[in-house]
């Protein structure tokens, strides 16, 4: 399974070799379509994790010529994405200045171990790791970081001074500056999120009704932040907005992007550990997930481990090219796939074409208000909240609600890193708790059947000398105890018990402790003259119990099935069993 | 079942009511056996504490009382022991010096501490959490823990003054001041030493030749100690050995437990949290295994949440009276189960007894070397290591084995805290890498039955179009993703695929993130042309899936049997089931 004759070492191999013209222009076009898209995200993102907006396109170039050559997808688009850089906003904020060359130079060492991190994740194949996010702390810390994102772009589409370390801090602070509104920056920015919210629902159908085919007019209507921002450029360069004290994005170096080296400071290094982490983990989710729906829907699959290997290298890429961290991004990628990438050599072409962005087109971007990237952003992050995801785990799963609610108030009410462990962490210990208390049936025969079923839902057969046990649960440390209670306390309440019989069908494991437990309450029944026996245990699990003295010590047996051992040990049952059908004595 | 008939509040109201005279009989011989076991012992347990000898005393008083009137163990007998005074030892040095008043406060303040966390952990009946920590880390921790001791403890018996933090630290310094043993300490220290291991095995036969009936032979053998330090303690006053340097008890206060309280110094609270925890859990895991195994042995029981309030009391009543940390100790409490105590009153018999041993034998122990006392903490506590745990789990469970290895190499190496942390840890770890990585076996029909089986295994019928799934492990977030790509890779691999039916047999529950990971699959399975359906659905996994979108959404069905499910989409798969009973096309 693991090297499968129609895969090389490198995934461009693959491809590259059956690359022909239909592919080229499919991809040629949707590269076109994307870097249209990319050009103002990557700027904005970049304002957002507290960079020069250049440094967004320098993220944007590098990290996708390496996903393309090492990525298994073939349709993910890689760059600077909006949680990943609040992240990035939050790790450096403790160790620099925004706007000064430490915090960028910091930037770039995170990028350094982000990217070292998830390579070695890669290597070692522990991309599993990720899975340790659940799907309701994901949800919550994504939801919450949008609200975190939205509210501190809406200072900047108003044109305020609102600062502040939580959701509710910065909406404070936002409130009390609310008299320093500036009207023409909030004027641009209200109309571009106005804008940006219509042209979601109502330009395809409008470009539609005049005559564009439907496919052209959903390409043009997701350049609709491209149009926005052209056209509010224009006009601050016509009627000179700007001199009002409308923020724009200024004069932007023109050229490469710098080689660069992250800064060898193993304190730092040290201190960065941990959001490096996270943000490697974050990033490494939001890509995967995004990369396995968009190649299900064309019977491809993705790789976890070597996707691990390339989002590294996108990162290291980032690191040694001025950039910060990147991952695959959700919207981008949709758009990739929708505009009919077939291979990643549209994130060649992507990344050719944000190069020439940054040698030709820096200019132009000159007079963009920075209050119309912030409109993107708040446009494209609101799209992430889903707070269902709070109404669907409470009906499913309080253990999962529970997780959600950690998650979205830690990370609002303190910050992205606490909020992200301690929704695992919660996660987990719900996890376990729910593993240590094992569902454990008393089970009776059904009559006329060869069928044990729960005494507690059913019409069953018991009988006083015999108790038939049945854990819905694999055994394990936490719960072995949860056995040996259950099991002594039915005892002490029988006096004419002689037979506990163990129905071992749902236990998939039973680990060190579970079977000295079990080696314990075997001695225990032994020594009040109790025989233990063990029914329907599991292929594997009994191949590791034969090596074990267990199986020697035990005073009773092992029986294959469940109504062997009651044939055997309590034939009365079966006799009562066949006379009445109705009736039960339990 | 939380509130039985025949169970009061107290549950001394209980044996209390029903109290006799033989029981009183029985109850005083095993208090008077136990007095002369624990009086040693307690004078020892406060010096490896670093505590002053009386305190010992001290605390086998009133924690006794408290125990025997609120705990569900007829035997347990409380008191200091091995371990957690070691551990007491090691929370307390890193906030005063051992002998000053200022350690002893802190002793005081630590069992409150514990006892506080007892009690609450009793109310809020969170004696599961003591779950958490397995048998390997427990055997690892323990015998680690004996090592540690009886290497501190090794230098008392020879008279030298070696120190460490650690246990290579302890045993360098130790052969580094080789040349400065005290010949006579260590003529009395290692002589106790072997008289007592050989009384071990040797006396009991000894005494039984000489015409003893077996019953008393063995109880006279228990007093061993209590005659090797009768002994060594007249030749020191015979022979004036305290002049020639050798280290003796000395004078000790006379008189009752005096009244103390902890210290009310919030900062202290907050940096002894952590060890007052872990002494909590492992005192009450100790005292919960010893009480289960006694009880079990008289169809008797404890409960578990009541123990923890019970030595919750026990650790407070502690603090109040000049003790510090206790528990339910394993050897004395098998002495006074063998003895024949029948109730707690023994208990209160004991307590009484140290009572007057604190009142009037004080000056009797004033010339006990301490090297004696040395010594039997040395024989005491190499009984508890236990290396075979290394290989029953080596050959077992490698998991199991590197939590053991982790808990014993941490504990030696840095300290009893870390040791056990990093022990729990691990142990959690490895059991989530388990359950993460489940065991998923695509299943065939068996020629000729209606059972499924591994297609690895057995010789089964598979169809091309049916992908038959058996997942071994309830699904979770840390696992569905594990599913998501196998189907993922499964489907890239068969182009005829056209249903996939998982089998949910050993499916125990299914997690929010899980739901998320089946709509998933339905939904992309369903885009590439293929009918995801489910089989053998348990009822209370079943009753929670009712309620959520996916069985709505769910593009296949759910059946009840897997052979419904194959009868129905692939039915050409029975008919050759029919034909052939030994050839198979998988």
């Amino acid at each position: 399974m693991k090297t499968r004759p129609d895969q090389s070492m490198l995934p461009i191999l693959d491809w590259g070799r059956r690359y022909d013209r239909p592919a080229l222009m499919s991809d040629l076009l949707a590269a076109a379509i994307v870097t249209l898209m990319l050009i103002p995200q990557s700027l904005a993102y970049a304002s957002l994790a507290g960079l020069p907006p250049e440094v967004g396109l320098y993220a944007s170039i590098v990290p996708l010529l390496l996903y393309a050559i090492l990525g298994t997808s073939q349709v993910l688009a890689v760059g600077p994405v909006a949680v990943v850089s609040l992240m990035t906003a939050t790790a450096i904020g403790e160790h620099a200045l925004a706007g000064t060359p430490q915090y960028w130079a910091v930037a770039i060492t995170l990028a350094f171990l982000s990217g070292a991190m998830l390579l070695l994740m890669g290597l070692l194949r522990l991309g599993f790791l990720a899975s340790f996010l659940s799907h309701p702390v994901i949800s919550g810390f994504i939801t919450a970081s949008a609200l975190l994102i939205a509210a501190g772009q809406l200072k900047v589409v108003l044109g305020v001074k609102a600062e502040g370390q939580n959701f509710a801090e910065i909406l404070l602070s936002f409130m009390r500056q609310m008299g320093q509104v500036h009207l023409t920056t909030a004027f641009i920015g209200l109309t571009m999120i106005g804008f940006l919210f219509w042209a979601r629902r109502g330009l395809k159908p409008l470009l539609v009704s005049w005559g564009l085919r439907p496919q052209a007019a959903d390409a043009w209507a997701k350049a609709a932040p491209v149009a926005g921002i052209a056209l509010t450029a224009a006009l601050t360069w016509l009627l000179g907005w700007q001199q009002s004290g409308v923020r724009i994005v200024g004069a932007l170096p023109q050229g490469l992007p710098p080689l660069t080296m992250p800064l060898w400071d193993f304190d730092l290094w040290r201190e960065l550990a941990v959001p490096a982490l996270l943000i490697s983990v974050v990033g490494f989710v939001e890509s995967v997930s995004v990369g396995q729906t968009l190649a299900a829907k064309r019977r491809q699959r993705i790789e976890p481990d070597r996707e691990l290997v390339a989002l590294g290298a996108s990162n290291l890429g980032a690191a040694f090219t001025g950039g910060f961290p990147v991952t695959g991004g959700f919207s981008r990628s949709v758009v990739n796939f929708d505009a009919g990438a077939q291979t990643p050599a549209a994130g060649v072409f992507t990344a050719v074409g944000i190069l020439l962005a940054a040698l030709l087109l820096t200019p132009v971007l000159y007079f963009v208000p920075q209050a119309t990237l912030a409109a993107t952003i708040v446009v494209a992050v609101l799209s992430l909240v889903d707070l269902s995801i709070l109404r669907r785990t409470w009906s499913y799963s309080k253990a999962d609600f529970a997780a959600v609610m950690t998650t979205l108030l830690v990370t609002l009410g303190i910050g992205v890193e606490s909020g992200l462990v301690a929704g695992v962490l919660v996660s987990l210990l719900l996890f376990l708790f729910k593993t240590s208390r094992p569902h454990i049936a008393e089970v009776g025969l059904v009559a006329g059947t060869e069928h044990f079923r729960n005494v507690l839902r059913h019409q069953v057969i018991v009988d006083p000398r015999l108790l038939s046990l049945r854990v819905d649960e694999s055994l394990y440390f936490a719960n072995s105890r949860a056995l040996e209670d259950r099991i002594n306390e039915e005892v002490a309440a029988r006096p004419q018990l002689r037979h506990v019989v163990l129905q071992c069908s749902a236990i998939n494991d039973i680990d060190a402790s579970a079977l000295e437990s079990l080696e314990a309450i075997d001695l225990r029944l032994r020594e009040a003259g109790i025989a233990f026996h063990l029914s329907e245990v599991k292929g594997p699990v009994m191949d590791r119990l034969k090596a074990t003295e267990l199986l020697a010590h035990l005073k009773g047996q092992v029986f294959l099935t469940h109504y062997q051992a009651v044939a055997r040990l309590a034939p009365q049952m079966l006799v009562r069993g066949s006379e009445t059908s109705a009736s039960s004595d339990g």
